[in-house]
């Protein structure tokens, strides 16, 4: 199952099959180019520029990034990542200051959800020589960022429209699973609302991998930013979305003791596959071995138990797929990248742990 | 509660109160002191040589390390880390070749479990100058790695012993919290059974923050690993073991949004805080504020919920003590150090994200 040029990496490591990854760009672009949405999707996922490079190629109109940071490091490393979109309330001078430099580089745009992030931004850029694009991020139902209603909305778009320095853009949310009518009759409204004030609402950025093949069901919705689907993960196929073959990220790991029966040790631990659970049980599923359950982690320690002999002995090499795979991204410096299951280079991490 | 100089950095950051960390390390020297026990501190926790050089000051003996890689980077940072122990399983050419260079630096100690972990060590150390000293890791309940029963301690030590390159040392285990009852059972007899076999136990090194305070109910250990004790951290407070006003490392965050009179959200995510639980519910305690409870974590984002008002604004910085401070000071490049309440330095954490 696993190569000799794989086993041969030393681990715990990140593997990136770059045929899988691929496929799942272009059949999402596909699915949007269908339904008339563009795709603007988030880099948090893979934090690499030649991935991002792939999905404007396959058609994106740009990327999301989350923290000013991230995007300073992607335009940095390529220099074709030229529209950006932040999806987060940019607060504090230093911050501010970070954004008005990446604002001479990049088509940049930005969110808000309360007039002190808009007066924040306003203040930094009433004196640029451009004003920045301002969306309003509303709350559609994942109770996490975003104005409470439709109203909310209107009155901070006009807000922005007034500030020295700010140009607003239009709406933008972060729905929660499953949440299309929800996304649809928030922006509706809040659109309707909106341009019944006089402003165009040019963009509406809806987003999510788990309810992406119903981003249809939200017409209203003009631009799309999936996330995970580039690498899809364990959580994603517990939901149905996807199939083991789907999932493009895998972390490389060897057993380092067999000390019992039905139990293994892996030298990848909570450093390598992190303690996101996403509502699942267990810290990741081992290819080819279902019986097996990944149920406990230390830093550097991973204790797979299995109700039948676990069979495995020390030195073997297993390929698991995380639960979570943006924030297994985020752990290592470097990706080792396959192609026709080929060790095809070591891709640097540019935006891992980029925390600004 | 938070200083204008403190409150200018920017967020999330981590921070270390060095007043606090030094007084938790000079507490647990002097209890190791009066029982006679030797202190060999896990630098996993702070991953600092500027920390491991306090532990060493303060009377350890050695500094405990779970990878290859990490105590590479350590010693490289300071010459003075002249002793270490490696505590985990070995496995793989590449890691033994890595084993082979440090050897020839410090006095070196590492663990097996196995006779594979045995035969591996004897390949990469027949050929070297100097035997590598070599502990039996030995379950004593945590199930995690180590041999089963001291019968079968006993038979790996002679394995040690008579593997060309390896020179039997003693015993070594990761106990289970409240589990000195266990450990003295267990190495009890195990050293018995080893000795009348005519080997030396030289070390019996058993470690746990949880339990430290305990260590001396175990005699039969010689030296201990604590770890977390130089932070602590929130589950460390939930224990018992230690008070907020112990807790050196926190993360200062700020307030991004307030999207309702109960909820806010805060810079500081799974990037900054994991989502370690240790059996805890929420994902850490913001200081000052009992009332608030951190019940959701995105990357980027912390969603902080409370019964009352939750009376932040944008802007506002928090300081939190997060459930598990190892695993964060993994999560950051570098450190904010404070003295006295000032800041004091930005330290590298020369050892994060060493995996290998």
């Amino acid at each position: 199952m696993i190569s000799d040029e794989i086993a041969n990496i030393d681990t715990p490591a990140v593997l990136l099959d770059l045929d899988v990854a691929s496929r799942n760009i272009t059949r999402f672009q596909s699915y949007a180019n269908q339904i008339g949405m563009a795709v603007r999707p988030h880099i948090k996922t893979h934090k690499l520029p030649q991935i991002a490079a792939l999905q404007l190629a396959a058609g994106a109109i740009g990327i999301t990034c989350q923290k000013t940071s991230e995007a300073e490091a992607m335009v940095a490393a390529d220099p074709r990542l030229t529209d950006v979109l932040i999806t987060y309330n940019i607060v504090g001078t230093k911050k501010l200051a970070h954004l008005q430099d990446l604002a001479r580089k990049v088509r940049l745009t930005v969110v808000a959800d309360s007039s002190a992030v808009v007066a924040g931004l306003s203040a930094a850029f009433a004196t640029q020589p451009a004003p920045l694009r301002v969306l309003v991020e509303c709350n559609t139902g994942a109770d996490r960022c975003g104005v409470a209603t439709p109203e909310a909305a209107a009155t901070l778009a006009r807000q922005i429209a007034d500030a020295p320095g700010l140009q607003f853009e239009g709406l933008m949310t972060y729905p929660p699973v499953n949440g299309a009518t929800q996304v649809q009759a928030f922006m509706t409204k809040a659109k309707a609302l909106i341009e019944a004030n006089g402003l165009a609402v040019k963009v509406v950025s809806s987003g999510g991998t788990p309810s992406m093949m119903q981003a249809g069901q939200a017409p209203v919705a003009s631009e799309y930013r999936p996330g995970t689907y580039v690498y899809n993960d364990r959580s994603l196929v517990a939901r149905g979305v996807c199939d083991w073959r789907d999932c493009a990220l895998t972390v490389l790991a060897t057993v380092v003791s067999v000390p019992s029966a039905n139990r293994a040790i892996i030298d990848a631990g909570s450093k390598a596959l992190t303690s996101d659970l996403l509502g699942l049980s267990g810290y990741g599923h081992v290819l080819g071995r279902p019986d097996i359950v990944i149920d406990q982690l230390s830093e550097e320690h991973g204790r797979l138990i299995s109700p039948q002999p676990v069979a495995l002995a020390v030195g073997d090499k297993l390929r698991i797929v995380p639960n979570h795979a943006c924030v297994v991204t985020n752990m290592f410096d470097a990706v080792h990248v396959l192609k026709d299951g080929k060790c095809a280079g070591l891709w640097p991490i540019v935006a891992r742990g980029k925390l600004r």
